[in-house]
C-alpha cells in the first residue's frame, strides 16, 4: 500500500479536514503535498457532493444537493520538477471505497446514485424527469446490487469521475471568458447554461486571506470537463490506466476526486454513477516537453486499463437527431440523438415492470456503453447505447413471447 | 450458402441491372423478392456510390461522386406475413466483398475510404479538410492494408452501413416536412443542412411510369438513419448480429447496402468506412405485434454479434464541447465534442509523419471506439476517440524520447 | 480471393482429383504447386475422411471410416527459396466452408462430429462410449445448430486441423522408430498404441511407380502432431493466426487439411470437431536461418487470430489425475485429469436431458477451452473444461430449483 | 469490507496465532468460526509456506521450505445447515495482498516466485532445473513488476489457489489408500510420488490432545486437488468467481490458503504463483441436495469471474508427447506434451538473453494460459502454452532480423 499523501476522515465535510481540499480550479491554490516523479502515493477522496447523503428511502438530500459546493476535490499534488510544456504521466495504479468501516458516509460498504431536479442542474432526460430521485447501491467486492433496482447485478468498473492539473491564469480567464459568454446568450435558463465563479462555498485548499479570497472570485467551477481534464467521467480511468496531463504550472497540481463505483460510457444523470469516498492510488512521471512532442496541447490523452469487466452480450439502443416529438430535425446533432438512444431504452426496460426513473438510475450507474455511430450522414447523428444483456438476473431480450412485466418496486423519491 | 434473392452484376450500374434497386425510401417501391420468416437468402449489393471509383491515386472521381444517386440499395425484399406493428428479426449471417473475381469493382480484392469536398456534402472535419481525399485498402482475408496509409494493418468489422425497412406513407411525409423545415433555416449553406426529395437521379426499383415518377417526387432520399433504420454506419451490425426493426407496411420492404469492409463507431468522412460491393446473408422472422410489446416503435434495436476483433491497447483521445478556437463555449454539443476529440488525434498522429488527410482518411477506416463520455457537466460535453495500438507497426504511444516522425507518403488527392 | 493453386472436386475422393493430395508425410511427395515468398494463395480440401458421410441419421458411414486413408490432405505446396533451417511464415487469411453449392459433401452447407467406435481409433472417452456416433450440424453463417443437439447454437471458431511442413529422411525414420518401439510396448491392443507405415490405402501425391511405393512403405501416417506441425487441432489457428514452421526440406512442402468449422480446445472424439470439406488462403514468407535465431526447432510456434468469438460466461468442470472408480491415483497425469473433467462435464449436461453420447459430442464440437490448472501438485494433475453458457437456449448453470430435463432425443447412432 | 472471521498476524506463524489454522485436510479439524448462507465475510491467510521467505537475492530460504508444513490454510469455516450432499455455493467478492503495511512477509507489497529444488519436491520442469531459485515480485495495484525479471510488467489475475470443504471419513481413507498404494509402486523415488500422511509438523488448528494426534497421523496433506477442492490452482477463481462445492460433512468446513497474486494456467514451479499472504472475502450459500441434483459429486464446479486482465495478443508455444531426447513416444500423454511446451518456450525466451531460470520462474508467474489442444490423435497429445506478447516491453514476437539478445541479469540462486 503507498503511502497516502493526502487523507480524508468521511466523517467531517472537507472544509474540516486537517489539510483541506478544494472546489475551485485557480493556479495559485497551494499545493497539499508534494510527490517526485517515480513516487506511488495514495490519495483519498471525499463523495463529490460533500453533502450527507444517507443511505435510506428519501431522495431528498439528493434534491437539495449545493452544487456551489461540488465537485470537492483532493490535491493539489505538486509534482518536482514539472513545469509548463511537460506531460504529467499518470498511472492510476488502484482505487476503491474507503477500505476500513468507520461509519456511514458513501464508500463505506455502500454508495449511491441521483438524479438531480431540473432547478437545481438537472441531468440528461430532465425534461421527461424533472424530479430528485435515488437509488442506494450495496457492494459485494467489484459487484453492485440496489434494492432499489431489484433483478440487476454487475461488476463495477471503477474509476474516478474529475482528476486534473491546475489551469495558467491565462487559460483560467479564457474559461470564465468563454463560460460567461454562453451564460449571457440566455441568462435566466433553468438549468442553466453554464456555472460561472461565484465565492459562494468556495473552497481554496490551504490559501487564507486574500490568496482565498481571489480564489473564490477567480477560480472556475470544477464542474466541467476542460483542456486540464477535469470532470471527465470516462469509466476506462480505472486499473492499470495511463493518462496523459498537460502541465500548465509548475509543479502541474494534481487535483481530483469524484469517485465512482460504476459508470457506463456517458454520465445521464449529473448526480449519476454510483458515488462514493474512497481512495486512490496513483504513479507519476514526466515527459519533459512532452506537450509539443506530441501536440498534446488542450485535452489529456489515455491509454485505458485491461480489467474492465467482460460483457459479451448487449441489447442496444439506437437514437438519431430528431425530437422526441419526431417532427423537428437537429442537424447532426449527437447529443439529441444520444438522449433519444437513452429514452429508446428507458421505454424498453419499462416494458419489464421497471418505472422509468428506475430506468434512468439504472442507465446512469450500469457498465453501459455510450457509442457515436454516424456524425455525418445529413441531417441526423446517429448513436447508440449498448446495454450489457448479463447484468439482468431475467431475459431481456425480445423474443416472440413479447416481455414479462413483473412488480420491481421504485427507487428513493423526494417526500 | 443461402439463395440469392437480389443479384448484382459489379460491372453495371444499379440502373441497369435486370432487377434494380432503388435509391428513394417510399413505401410503393414494389418488391424485388419475397420471402418467409425463416428464411435464410443472399442479397447482394453495388458498392454505395453506384459509381465507377477507381484502384488508382487519384481522387477525382471522389470529387465528383453525385450524392443525388446514393446511397444505392438492393431490395425491397418482401417478408410474408409482415404487418404494421410486427418487429422484423433479421439476424446477419455472413458477409463480405464480392466472392468471385470478375472485375475491378469495388469489393473485389479491394475497397476505398473517401473524404468527400466541402462543395459536395463535405465531412466531419470539412472545415478543416475542405478538398477530397481517397486512399485505395487491399484486402487479405479479413484484414486490410493501404499503400496510402503504410504502417498500418487491421482486422475489419465488416458489416452494411444501410439497412431498413419501408416507411409508411405518413411516416415518409413527416420525414419531408422536418427536413425541409431544417434546410429552411439556412437555405444556402453548403454543404446543406439536409437533402431533401428530388427526382433527379431517382431509381424506383421495379416501378415504373407514374408510379416511378411519384416515388421519385416524394422518395426520401436514402442518406441519413431514421425511424425505419437507414444509414446507421453501426460498425457492430457484423456477423452474428440480430436487429429489430420495426415494420410499418405490409411485407416490411427490407432494403440496403452500403456494405463496409470496416469502420469504427462514426464514420467521420462522409464516404468513409471501407466501401466496396458485396454480399450479405440473412435469417428473417418476425414477432407479431412486437414494436407495441416492446416500445420499439422509432428505431430499430440491436444485439451485436460475438466476433468483433479483439484489440486490448488503446491511445484515446479526448474532446470536449470548445471550438478549437479555445475561446467558443457550446452547451452539451456531444458533436462539437467528438469533432475536437478527432482533431486531437489528427494531430498526434501527425507527429508520427502521416499528413492530416492521411490521419482523418485512417480514424475513417480503422476499427476505433467513439465513446460518449460525459453529457450532463455543464457546460461541456466530453467525448473520447479510442484508437487501438495494435494496428501500427510502430510503437504509437507516447515515450520519453518522443516519437519518430518518418515520412509515410500521402493519400490520393484531386489532380 | 487469391488464386487457387490446390483444387478439389468434392464429389470426388482425393485419389481421383486432377491433381490429387496425399496421406503419408514423406520427404519425396512430389510438390503439387510452387509459390514464393509474399505470395497469397488458395488451397482447397477435401473433409479429412475422405469417404462419404452423409447428411442423414445413421452412424454407420462413422462406424465404417477407414483409419488408412485417413487423414487425407491438400499440397505440398512448395515455397520457393525454402531451405532446411528456415521458418515458414504462414498467414491464415481466410478459411470456411466450400463457397458453391455443387453436391451433398460436408462443407457444403453442413458438417458433422463423429465418435469412433473402439474398435476403429476409438476417442478420449472410448472406454465410457465404445460405440459410433454422428450429429450433423447446419451453417448459418459463422453459427452452427444441430437437430441432433437442440438447444445448442454457437459462432464456430473455424481452423484446420492439421498442417505441417515435410520431415527429412533423418527425420521420419526417426518418426517410425520410435512409433514402433511405443507399439510393441503393447502390440495386441484396440485401439492401437500408434499407426506405423502401411502401404494399405497410402496416396502419394503426384508420385507414381517405385517413388509412390517407397512413400507407401515409409511414409508417416498423418494422424499425429509431430515436430513439423500435423494434426494440431488448435482452435486457434483461426483467421488472423499466424504459423512459424520449422523447414526440413528444401522448399519447405506445407501441406495439410482437415478443416474444421468449430472446435474447442482438445478434439475429444477423434472424429470430432465439426468436420468439413472447405478452403483455406494462405500468405507465406520466410525468415532465413530463423529456426537457430528463435530456437523453433521441434515444433510450431504461433500468434493466435484476434476473430475468436468473445464468450464471457463458463460453467467450468475439473477433473484430476484419479481414475473414475476413485480408488487408481496416477502420478500428475495432465490425460486422465482432462478425461476427468470431460467425464464430470459429460454427467452434468445429461441431468439437462441430454444423452451422454449428445454431451459427448457437444464437448468435442463446441467452442470450449480445456486448461490444465495444476501439473505439480503431487500426486495430482488438475485440469479444467470451460464450457460457454451463451451456447445454450436455456439456462445451464446451477441454481437453487434444480436443473429442468428435457427430452433432447438422441444423436445418429449405428443400426 | 465484510467482517473478519478467520485473522491472521502475518509477522507470526500459522502455530502461533489466536486461532491456528490447519495443514492437514480431516473431518474432525474443529469449526474455527460459524457462518450462515447468504453471509459475507473476510478470511486473512498466511503465504501457503508459512516460513519466512525474504525480499532479498539468495534463494536458500526456497531451498529449505519445509513440505511438512505446507499447505498452511485458515479455516475450518463452519457453514450453518449445510448437510452431506449439498453444493456449497461460493462466492469470491474480492481477495488481494495484506492491506495495511505491518511488517515485511510475503504480500506487504511484495510476493515471490520460488523453483523447489529436485530433492525437495521439484517441479513441473526439475529434471531441467534441479535446484532452487526465486524471484521477488513488487506489486503496484494490480500490476506486478520484478528486479530479478527485467523487461516484464503484468496484470496480475489474484485467486487462491487452494480451497476445499472437509472429506468425510470414508473419502479420507480412500485417499489415504489409493495414494499409498501410488507410492508404493516406486517407493524410493526422489521427488515421491505422492506425500501420504505424517505427524511431522502437522497441524489440526483449534484440536487439542488425541484428537489432534489422530489428525496428525490420519490427516491427508494439502498438497494435491481432490474430489473436495484443494489445490487446484485455477488463476480464473478471481473476483466474481462463483464456486460449487460438494458438501461432505456437517457444516461443509471450508478452509484454504496460497493466495496469488498472479499465475497462469499451470503452476509448474511448484512454489510458482507469486506466492502472498492475504485476505479473501467470500459469500456463502446452498444448493440443498445439489451434487445430486447436478451430479456434482467428485469435484467442484465453477463459473470465472468475468474481470480477467484482457491481453489479446500471444506467442503460442506447442509440445507434443515425445520426450525431449526426441526418440521416446509416449501414449497421448499430455503431461509430456506441455511439459514440452515449456521447455520450447524456456528455449525461445533465451534468446532474448533470459536465463533458463528466469523464463521458467517468469511462466510459472505471468498470465499464461495452458491448453489441451489434441489428446485423441495416436499416439501424440498436443499442448500449447499461450505466452501474452503484452507483458514484455520488447517486442517479443519472431521477425526476419532476429531477436535482440540482451544482458538480462539473472534470478535469486542458492548461495
Amino acid at each position: 500500500m503507498p503511502k497516502t499523501v493526502f487523507s480524508i476522515d468521511q466523517s467531517r465535510p472537507m472544509r474540516d479536514q486537517d489539510v483541506p481540499g478544494h472546489n475551485r480550479w485557480h493556479p495559485d491554490v497551494p499545493v497539499a503535498a508534494m510527490v517526485r516523479p517515480g513516487d506511488e502515493f495514495r490519495v483519498e477522496c471525499r463523495d463529490w457532493t460533500d453533502a450527507q447523503i444517507g443511505n435510506n428511502d428519501s431522495a431528498n438530500d439528493i434534491r437539495d444537493v449545493d452544487l456551489m459546493r461540488c465537485h470537492m476535490l483532493s490535491g493539489p499534488i505538486g509534482v518536482e520538477g514539472a513545469e509548463p510544456g511537460d506531460l504529467l504521466v499518470v498511472d492510476i495504479l488502484d482505487l476503491g471505497p474507503v477500505p476500513q468501516q468507520t461509519g456511514d458516509a458513501p464508500g463505506q460498504g455502500w454508495g449511491y446514485t441521483g438524479v438531480f431536479a431540473k432547478a437545481n442542474g438537472g441531468g440528461f432526460l430532465t425534461d421527461y424527469f424533472p424530479d430528485a430521485y435515488k437509488a442506494i447501491w450495496d457492494f459485494h467486492g467489484q459487484v453492485a446490487t440496489s434494492r432499489h433496482l431489484p433483478g440487476v447485478r454487475f461488476t463495477g468498473i471503477t474509476h474516478p469521475g474529475l482528476f486534473g492539473t491546475a489551469p495558467s491564469q491565462e487559460m483560467l480567464e479564457r474559461w470564465n471568458r468563454r463560460e460567461q459568454a454562453l451564460v449571457d446568450t440566455d441568462p435566466d435558463r433553468v438549468p442553466p447554461l453554464g456555472l460561472v465563479p461565484s465565492p459562494e462555498q468556495a473552497l481554496a485548499g490551504k490559501a487564507t486571506g486574500s490568496d482565498a479570497e481571489r480564489i473564490a472570485r477567480e477560480g472556475a467551477r470544477t464542474v466541467p470537463a476542460r483542456e486540464n481534464g477535469g470532470n471527465h467521467d470516462i469509466k476506462n480511468f480505472t486499473r492499470g490506466a495511463r493518462v496523459f496531463y498537460p502541465v500548465y504550472v509548475k509543479d502541474a497540481k494534481l487535483s481530483g476526486g469524484d469517485l465512482h463505483f460504476s459508470q457506463g460510457d456517458g454520465e445521464i444523470t449529473f448526480c449519476g454513477a454510483i458515488e462514493m469516498g474512497g481512495y486512490i492510488d496513483f504513479h507519476v512521471d514526466l515527459i519533459k516537453g512532452g506537450m509539443e512532442k506530441y501536440a498534446i496541447t488542450t485535452n489529456p490523452v489515455f491509454m485505458p486499463g485491461n480489467v474492465e469487466p467482460r460483457y459479451s452480450e448487449f441489447i442496444s439502443f439506437i437514437g438519431i437527431s430528431v425530437d422526441h416529438d419526431t417532427e423537428t430535425n437537429y442537424y447532426l446533432d449527437a447529443t439529441v440523438a444520444y438522449r433519444r438512444a437513452c429514452l429508446n431504452a428507458v421505454e424498453y426496460l419499462k416494458r419489464f415492470g421497471y418505472t422509468g426513473e428506475q430506468a434512468y438510475l439504472l442507465l446512469g450507474a450500469a457498465p453501459i456503453e455510450g457509442r457515436i455511430s454516424g456524425i455525418v450522414d445529413i441531417p441526423n447523428a446517429c448513436c447508440s447505447l449498448y446495454l450489457p444483456t448479463g447484468i439482468f438476473d431475467f431475459d431481456v431480450r425480445p423474443t416472440a413471447e413479447g416481455p414479462k412485466a413483473v412488480d420491481r418496486g421504485q427507487c428513493a423519491v423526494t417526500s
